[in-house]
């Protein structure tokens, strides 16, 4: 199952007031795009996730700043360059590179630099070819514009490792106007001597306060890119930057609550998890992804737990390469979660058939474990297991471990 | 590497006074041993730890229940089958034959059924042939005796997928009495369909209350089966074992501090950690295996997170497997455990060789790097990652990922 390119990428410019560009600034060897910008044609709300790893990207510590190290503020675009994680650059002046960035692209834009979010991804430890970055950041002026062309370079700028480009649209209304969500993302995993880092940047036209976004993208956030696992590893550089511009003219939105509010969290969540699956898709070495769907358990949090444990597990990830319906891995991986169980209450079904229920397999004859089998060649398996010890339920999302990712990430030779 | 065989299996009959036998008893289909009884003259001092999954075999079941639940108190045999895990037998009767085997134990030994501890490993969710096991435990009588051909027979006796015996022997004084702790263990992972569980079983003649036992056990097992990772999943029947007669007429220990109980549990830690090490040797798939030096935390269970983090990450795992000194996948894989770390003041060398230090690589030519991995190439590397930050250290062993461990554990068809 190779990835497929989404049929459209318009994105990131549908919503109203927002421009893209992609570019090259010399970074990658193949001459491949390395830049993207994307910009408002007003100071917006702005909101952003990062990363929760001890050791963070200079842009990363530098896009913390630009927020007031509270996650939320104002800002007018966003910078990104590939093929370069300015990440362990202490020494070699790394974060005022990513702040000469955001200089670069407010020059352009006509912002304050302070209103420029920065973002880096690919190899680490080499010091950014800072010139030749900014000469790039200066040559976009007149690539920037609106239209599907402009999105996908926006979306092309920011690859790795990946092998098609990533992108989501939401449209819905609120107070009955015509509202619009974008989004560009890349991500395949942590690759050397790299780190493949997830990035996300979303734009949209809703009117809302800061801090109201913030709270919204970290509800969406918790749907979606926290339940998603391709190799357990967590890049030093993972962000989430979201841009809301207003233009769409509703009543702007300034609590955590209402049905504006929900709407909206209902369109950013559609579009985290569009993206979640489209990174675990392009997952290293993925052939085939899984969903765990977690139920009956007492809290979201014991649900997620369990669900992490699910799609972390090698033995599970392997299973499901294989095309075993191995209970007793689920049931294994369940079991180590750190959650309070009962086995003999405990259920689990493989693309909708029962093989665990009641503390003993359902099914012990080869014959239909077999045709279980042939049932999970597909593209994605469904795994449903069933506590019985509460409302709770959460949907996780992994790929399988297959030797293509030990080849990607083993047979590198320095 | 291919793990070898220990030059000399002399182990669990070394210390005075206890026997030991392995048999079969058909649960293997190839005709190889599958079951092992090991016992003591007299009543033992008996401790165990257990696996701390949700989903816990029979055995272990039954194993804690003639522990009382306190994981310590008195037994004076181990009786083990290998090839049936006698796990999710719920509905089939199985803890009724994890006692129905203590019982046929007890009457060979002449002991009471509640002083004998179960175990058993192997393939999940099948019915034991539980009239074959108890054949086999009632023909194990012949078959007892001291010296190096029964410890053999035991350690052969619970092996599944293990590619060699694993065993342990320290001798040791205390009070100028000769005392001796040996030790039979298996696993090497967990394989479809079965689980490859743990499984430890340790005898010595040191005369030591139960409680203290049991105390000492749980600082052995700190220092060494907890700082081991093959796959980072957790089986449904780790269990480790530990029976003392008081053969060695040493003044019996009874508070968990003091010279002889010091002596003992380093003597015990040695054995825990010999026998860690050969588990991680013969991991599914492992080529080589790593040792990680972690320092300079405030606390233990910080140094113990990093470790945890850093063993089980694939992409460091996957890393070692080509040889690739790649610093950024051990900075990401420290960054994530949750554990507050100062780049700029953090420090790790492999093989010796600094790497990465004040926030930045040391290391960036290509070839000093190349001379690296070829330093790489050996059976078991070693990298030391110290936070600077505190006087906490623990070392953490773990083993590669091959394209082994995924053949081993994907290549499996119903």
């Amino acid at each position: 199952m190779p990835p497929s390119r989404p049929s459209s990428l318009a994105s990131v410019t549908v919503p109203q007031g927002f421009f893209a560009a992609g570019g090259t600034c010399g970074i990658k060897e193949s001459g491949k795009p390395d830049l993207a910008l994307i910009a408002a044609d007003r100071p917006c709300s702005a909101a952003a996730l990062f990363t929760t790893n001890q050791f963070k990207g200079a842009p990363v510590l530098v896009g913390m700043r630009h927020l007031d190290n509270q996650g939320y503020g104002s800002a007018q675009a966003i910078v990104c360059n590939s093929g370069n994680a300015n990440v362990a650059t202490l020494a070699k002046g790394g974060e005022q590179h990513a702040v000469d960035m955001c200089k670069a692209a407010a020059e352009l834009v006509g912002c304050d630099p302070h209103e420029v979010l920065p973002a880096s991804t690919g190899v680490i430890g080499r010091p950014l070819p800072i010139e030749g970055v900014l000469d790039g950041i200066r040559g976009l002026k007149p690539a920037l514009g609106r239209g599907e062309k402009h999105d996908t370079a926006a979306a092309q700028g920011i690859m790795t490792t990946d092998l098609v480009e990533k992108c989501t649209l939401q449209s819905f209304e609120i107070d009955g106007k015509p509202c619009h969500l974008g989004g560009v993302g890349k991500g395949s995993g942590m690759i050397a001597p790299s780190m493949a880092t997830m990035l996300i940047f979303f734009t949209t036209d809703v009117a809302i306060e800061p801090s109201v976004l913030h709270e919204a993208l970290r509800r969406a956030n918790a749907e979606s890119f926290n339940r998603i696992s391709v190799d357990s590893d967590t890049s030093t550089s993972d962000t989430v930057y979201l841009l809301a511009n207003g233009a769409a003219g509703n009543a702007r939105i300034e609590q955590p609550d209402g049905p504006a509010f929900d709407r909206f969290v209902d369109a950013l969540t559609a579009a985290c998890r569009d993206l979640a699956g489209q990174v675990v898709v392009d997952g290293e070495g993925a052939t085939r992804i899984f969903e765990v769907h977690v139920k009956g358990l007492p809290s979201i949090e014991e649900a997620d737990r369990i669900g992490r444990a699910v799609t972390n597990s090698p033995l599970v990830k392997t299973a499901i390469h294989g095309c075993d319906p191995n209970w007793g891995r689920l049931v294994m991986a369940a079991g180590k979660a750190g959650v309070e169980l009962d086995p003999s209450n405990f259920m689990v079904s493989i693309q909708g058939v029962t093989v665990f229920a009641n503390g003993s397999p359902t099914v012990t004859e080869p014959r239909p474990l077999a045709g279980l089998a042939k049932k999970m060649r597909t593209d994605r398996v469904r795994i449903t297991l069933d506590a019985h010890h509460g409302p709770a339920e959460a949907v996780w999302l992994g790929c399988d471990l297959s030797r293509q990712y030990i080849a990607i990430n083993a047979d590198y030779t320095t």
